[in-house]
């Protein structure tokens, strides 16, 4: 069986370790593990499958003999490194925002797009976490009659701004609900997290919108290759460690009864259908943590408009958010030769 | 000036405690003050411009010379109580859901339609929290143009299930962060809250929709006296103490350039404009919180469709969201001299 060089950049970030984990679960075929970030973290210890490695700098020329570089440590990084790690020969599956709309760079949701694979040029771009996750749940609906427009509103976890987010939202809870001393500082997010609602994710664009919203909007359109998809979104944080929940409204070019919904949704690959009102049945953050798959319940029509949906959907998006889907993108890369 | 005798039921609920501060801060004219609750808790203190109270069970005898009785007490204690109150010559407001879609029964948010005040038979219907922080916040575009469809999601805080629900988050918090022993409790929401957000509020009903969702319905069609307009909602109950937020997106009949919806949101009463991205301002659940006016933020054009608005609203869901809705009520009450 083939094993393949692996190299992971930013290891020791949220994401990081998380395609240490999953790689790990998937029993990707891995011949070396090479772990990547950082001078300030370079000589970490880091375990994976059992060996204990030592985190090396992440450098242009540290992708000698890789095939495959999983890049999550952020856009500057990867706008910095990843074209060397192509040229070395590596195929790169970058988990930041740095190529996504580049024309010769594969969004893919494997769920939705594997085919869009290939061609690339050396950088597969993975989606945003929130919109893998609502991509994920919308298909299915897609393949009955195509989407013409989506409503997202979306709560999402303080992981989703990696590791430092989770301190700093169980620092603050601390200082207030053990009455500690001391400032709440706010490092990470804008204003406190604890016990409130923050409509600002991103940095704003000239349009009003966050470039969080913004993502869910082109990406969304580029992997179902359909730029005729309408997307508004208000993208929100909430003090919740893992797992982003969305409200979305879809309207669809047909009317599809609610019913045919809900049976294509409990079908649909990497989705979980968790709708039972009469048992108070529905995905919630903390149940869909620490799970691969993406769960969608509340499914009902819209009531306002003629051919509309409205669902609610979760995942972690850690997991199916970013290093899954990555991985997942690797695997579909095995899966047809292409590494 | 005249004065009036102003009985409360449910006075030591969290909705109740606020009647009283909001009576005290408006200097609402009360002559003798009548606190009333269930056995349970009759004989409490609780104290009014500096004079200490005994609370009184609430019984069908309690409003003999009441003229003015406001009731937050659940909707089974309104159904209960609130004819006999009437019967006694009081004007009641009643808070509670027992009421609002009769027809001989005003439904009224002062902002929007106080001209609809009376006739009544004796009870007036406070509307529900998150109707009316969002009817306050769409008056002024409704004003400038037709809303056809609003398209809703909401972050709403646990003390809209009451103390309880203060205490239940607070407790599930305490015991995770400050890792003590012991399960975690779920009496107040139907799953755990802390670090979680729960897509269901109130009860389901038939059509899949909560309770509290067609609420948000049937409440703003009626305050509005316009049966087309078209409302869908997702209520999500977050992890924040107090104050609501809702993501708004609203369709209008004629497009309404975004410089004068913001412009006419600047001017409206009751409702304060919070939109300054440059500096990153916006309205929040902390900030909102035990303020009188609701706060609108993040006011943008919907790119996704025609004639599309979409807006951030946060509102204090104890005080404009319930108790000084109802107060506001009474005051519009006194100045019509309809009491």
């Amino acid at each position: 069986m083939r094993e393949f060089n692996v190299a992971i950049a930013g290891v020791t970030g949220a994401v990081g370790k998380t395609f240490l984990s999953i790689l790990e679960e998937r029993k990707f075929p891995v011949k070396n593990l090479l772990p990547l970030a950082s001078k300030r973290s370079a000589g970490k210890k880091i375990v994976f499958n059992g060996e204990e490695f030592e985190v090396k700098e992440l450098k242009k020329d540290s992708f000698k003999n890789i095939d495959i570089a999983l890049f999550s440590a952020g856009a500057s990084v990867s706008k910095e490194f990843a074209l060397y790690a192509a040229q070395s020969g590596a195929v790169v599956i970058d988990n930041s925002s740095a190529f996504r709309l580049e024309e010769d760079v594969p969004l893919i949701v494997p769920e939705v797009n594997s085919d869009k694979v290939f061609p690339h040029k050396g950088i597969i771009a993975n989606p945003n976490c929130s919109t893998i996750i609502m991509c994920v749940a919308i298909k299915p609906i897609y393949d009955i009659s195509r989407i013409k427009r989506i409503v997202a509103s979306t709560y999402q976890a303080v992981s989703g701004a990696g590791a430092k987010g989770i301190v700093e939202l169980e620092e603050q809870v601390r200082k207030i609900i053990c009455k500690k001393s001391g400032d709440i500082k706010c490092e990470v997010f804008p204003v406190q997290i604890a016990f409130n609602v923050i409509p600002h994710i991103d940095v704003f664009e000239a349009n009003g919108y966050t470039r969080e919203e913004m993502k869910m909007v082109y990406e969304t359109q580029k992997i179902f290759d359909d730029p005729d998809i309408k997307v508004t979104a208000t993208t929100v944080r909430v003090p919740v460690f893992t797992s982003h929940s969305e409200a979305l409204n879809i309207e669809t070019e047909s009317k599809i009864p609610i019913h045919v919904v809900r049976d294509a949704l409990s079908k649909a690959k990497g989705l979980v259908l968790k709708d039972d009102i009469e048992n108070r049945l529905y995905p919630t953050a903390l149940d869909s943590s620490g799970k691969d798959e993406v769960f969608v319940g509340r499914v009902r029509e819209d009531i306002s408009c003629e051919n509309g949906i409205n669902i609610w959907v979760v995942g972690d998006q850690l997991r199916k958010g970013a290093a899954l889907n990555a991985i997942q993108i690797a695997e579909v890369l095995v899966e047809k030769n292409l590494i």
